[in-house]
């Protein structure tokens, strides 16, 4: 299956643009389950058990998994495993390098633990992306315009009336012969999203921001969706792994998810 | 120690600007370390012992051992162990993200790992840079104009009558408060070189793109260093670790990375 049909299948079925960004920080992680072996794969076991109906998507940020040393690997092998088959997931790396270099990157990130999608760093070029579009199973979010602050230090500059994240766009529209190209556009930037959606009516956007970085919904929703109201994939970390952190942190959390897919519906037209 | 007192002691006590690239790839280590516990790790203390008297700089590039699975962790953490406190280390990851995930990226790396340098994505700006330049022990290597193809996608863009690369060394000068920001740039880039060494004439530059990558060296030497024929990082990976594939590699990697240190003292002023 391609990684189009699954998107929309699962947000279809689930009737939900929403994805849980599992950023799972060992410091903020309840100490009712400090002693479990692997404390952060208990969390992200839970979290997913609590709202796997709820979403269309899992986000798992490797920092955060690198960050926790030795079981980086094997804590996101076994999250993987606690996800449906039918749920998209995206490695969040935002990795970026050099042919030889990318290749390894889409093989730990795709054959090993075989990730739906993953984020890449345009800065390095087209040969840096090629790695990770080569299957049409697999999608390549591209960094187009960021949800933070330092967005603006380069992705608005202007090149022949464009900002450059417009020709982030451009390429990733040439380099999109499978079909398997997406965008990461925050939703902290609402009438950019709406013009970079004009310009790409067809390729799934991730947009983070919403949540703790306070982007606004209802224009995230109503210029991030496709025609169709879909493929736009709306992603929340702290805002729903965080509702608590006490040990109702699971049942706080499929609160909070709930409250997002439904806000979100809300707006899809 | 400052970083830049640290690399230009060990460029002194050497005399060398060579930094090897450890992109130990699995794929590629000699049959007679197989059946080592850790081939990976059993080839990079190979490789250090050879040649430690030769370098400035270890870089190890992170997706040849992330791609390698669980081991990850500890063959980072002990290849690291097998080099002289002397010697710069570097973490060749290009991660680039909002702040409160890049936290996560310097923490493995700074704190844990102890690498002393490593190399990171500019395109999220300055909050995604932070993290990695609180210390004057540690260097973020800021991509500039890279060695790879795809360089010329966005980094050439002309903005206002600059390319985009000198942007991003203007911006790289605005946050260098502590001076312990470097750059990456090229070696198949040599005019570029010399103009970006004239714009930060104290900085650090890592240069990658000699051997597979075929950069020309007595330009990269004379246009690379400081005014002291110094504080270049000139970037060896693949022409020196796997100069032989065979039982002899450390020997003719020692002989090849000899043959680097030299021709680029030649070249020096």
């Amino acid at each position: 299956m391609t990684f189009i049909d699954k998107i929309r299948n699962i947000q279809s079925k689930n009737n939900s643009l929403l994805c849980i960004g599992l950023d799972t920080d060992v410091s903020k992680i309840p100490a009712s389950l400090k002693h479990h072996s692997n404390p952060q794969l208990e969390f992200n076991r839970r979290i997913i058990e609590a709202t796997t109906d709820l979403v269309c998507a899992y986000k798992l940020n490797l920092a955060f998994y690198e960050s926790a040393g030795e079981k980086y690997y094997e804590t996101i092998q076994k999250t993987l495993e606690y996800i449906s088959e039918e749920i998209i997931t995206i490695a969040d790396g935002k990795r970026g390098d050099i042919g030889n270099t990318a290749e390894q990157y889409a093989k730990i990130i795709f054959d090993d633990w075989k990730f739906d999608g993953t984020t890449v760093n345009p800065y390095m070029g087209k040969d840096s992306v090629e790695p990770f579009i080569k299957s049409e199973k697999h999608c390549a979010f591209i960094l187009t315009l960021t949800s933070n602050p330092g967005s603006k230090d380069f992705q608005y500059l202007d090149i022949k009336g464009k900002p450059l994240y417009e020709h982030v766009v451009e390429n990733a529209v040439n380099w999109n012969t499978k079909r398997n190209i997406g965008l990461v556009v925050g939703a902290t930037h609402p009438a950019e999203l709406k013009k970079i959606r004009s310009l790409v009516p067809e390729m799934p956007l991730l947009i983070p921001g919403i949540g703790a970085q306070q982007g606004e919904m209802e224009e995230t929703v109503r210029s991030g969706c496709d025609r169709n109201g879909e493929l736009a994939l709306i992603n929340v970390s702290r805002g729903i792994i965080y509702a608590s952190q006490a040990d109702d942190f699971s049942k706080r959390a499929r609160e909070a998810a709930l409250k997002y897919k439904e806000q979100i519906n809300n707006f899809r037209e």
